[in-house]
């Protein structure tokens, strides 16, 4: 009588500015366990967030324990991932501004804490991997991720492998120049495409045409009058309800972001291109303009062999490609 | 007493619009035999020229039995690089605005024809792979190679393997988009690189200045001053004697080129970018201030981990791309 396999167990971890997410996944790919959730708290240092990631990661594999017949010899590890530069051969993150972070060994950290192997990679890569393994971009070999928060990150999939590049900064979407002499970015730099279309850049816009013109919308009552308090989560919410202001303002963000992925298909001539972010909820009125920008000005076969479609696990993308992660560098391919 | 293995020998081709340029090599990449060249006569129409092309073949076929101890039967078959976009897989040019052709068989058309097999790939995509294969950028991984003439055509190594994408337009660096509200390009779009630091766009450049103002230059003294005279070769030159209006375009130029060859650090983190061209005459004076721009925008660790070296295959890239290209399909790896 032979003895049933024991399904084994994946921990991804989703590390951003605002909120860590930790999930279990079955190694298989095929059950999901335990979603757990807290806010960063970066300032309570890099030993501190660890601490925290670590409590995390526990409760999530009690939880996973607790629904399944799973034992903890059952987890192979963790996948984690944080945002960037980062050295994965190392286990470093090299630099996070928005953590505060400098040369921190989180891989390690975390891993030789809960005594079980880790893997580290940027939080972009992870949440396209997530995507192309088990949600908007399933089945593509070319693939684009591009996730749009407080930043624009960027995750490339070539020939079917995650790309890294040379020293793992390949997909910096964000950072690419669209208008040369443009908008100042974060960065430094001028006319970058986060400088433009990034949470942050779109409230921006939205606040300097209401300061600049006449115009009457919706904005500012949506607000109570404080124009700081917009949000590019405001902007969607008012183009949603027909407002002029905001609607130019997320077909402008469909335009810039035509302009960065059409660059990336002359580049890289993708079958898919998945896009993640609070503003993919303008839904028709980002993606229609988005993808007529697009169309004009990318080579037409790299246009008509493309699917640009919105990201299918709002949320979780993070944590399924962090599992995803690990299983491609510890148990080969997915 | 074993036989002593016969060497063998494979042709490329290098179809440009205006020069057809051939050699042969032996397969194992040591031998450079015969190389010709002969106007491309576009005029002649798509059949005339695919004739021109045969004629040439052989031609160099035969040189190369007079120079060696091989016989036709050494000869494994023809490599063909052409302006795209094309379909590889049915070795078609479905559009080449230089040449006036649309939908061509070119592949089938030369192999048929000369009763050897033949591969097609794109110009650019060649010229990259021989400067790979035995030129600046041997011992790339990952390298983005760029040739600048009438337009800017690129080419990608990813992991060590030629990239074509999804439907074979992967590497069209010269319309990506630097400024999108900037300079009209001729592919109907605005701002993209090839509208700027193309041949014909930089004398363009040169032309607007010398127009605008009155300013002391060189320029209309070496093409009698008839300013429509004026080419990107003239800027060069004037720019090594030391023209301030030459010198300043030559600037912008390395500008320019900084900012799209950034864009694609920033995305693909390659080791090497080899830039190849009449351009790269200019020498320092275009290196260095693309070099700055570069780290200007790029992040540091892809600026790091990238050398940015001039072609030094200047006139036959092309053709040991085009054999190189023929040997991957035919052979296996190089």
């Amino acid at each position: 009588m032979a003895t049933k396999k024991r399904p084994q167990y994946i921990v991804g971890v989703d590390l951003g500015g605002t909120n860590i997410v930790v999930g279990a996944m079955s190694a298989d790919g095929k059950h999901h366990h335990a979603m757990r959730s807290i806010p960063t708290s970066a300032e309570a240092g890099a030993d501190g967030v660890a601490d925290r990631i670590v409590g995390l990661i526990e409760g999530v594999i009690l939880d996973t324990i607790a629904q399944t017949d799973a034992s903890r010899r059952d987890f192979l590890g963790v996948g984690i991932g944080a945002p960037g530069p980062l050295d994965r051969e190392k286990g470093i993150v090299i630099i996070a501004p928005n953590l505060g972070w400098r040369n921190f060994p989180l891989r390690d950290r975390i891993g030789q804490t809960l005594g079980l192997p880790a893997t580290l990679d940027n939080d972009a890569n992870c949440a396209t991997v997530g995507e192309w393994w088990q949600g908007a971009a399933k089945g593509g070999t070319n693939v684009i991720g591009m996730t749009i928060g407080t930043g624009i990150g960027g995750g490339l999939i070539i020939d079917g492998k995650l790309f890294h590049g040379a020293s793992d900064v390949a997909g910096e979407i964000g950072h690419t120049t669209i208008d040369l002499n443009g908008r100042h970015c974060k960065c430094g730099n001028y006319g970058c495409l986060e400088a433009y279309a990034s949470g942050p850049a779109i409230a921006v816009r939205a606040r300097e045409v209401l300061v600049r013109e006449e115009t009457a919308s919706l904005l500012p009552s949506l607000v109570n009058n404080r124009l700081e308090a917009i949000t590019a989560e405001t902007v969607y919410r008012a183009a949603a309800q027909g407002d002029a202001v905001a609607s130019e303002i997320v077909r402008d963000t469909a335009r810039y972001l035509g302009v960065g992925i059409a660059n990336l298909l002359n580049i890289i001539n993708a079958d898919v291109v998945v896009v993640a972010g609070g503003v993919t909820q303008a839904g028709d009125a980002l993606f229609v303009p988005l993808a007529a920008e697009v169309r004009r000005r990318a080579f037409r076969p790299a246009v008509d062999s493309c699917r640009i479609v919105p990201g299918s696990l709002p949320g979780t993308a993070g944590v399924v490609g962090a599992v995803a992660t690990f299983k491609m560098q510890h148990v080969g391919d997915l």
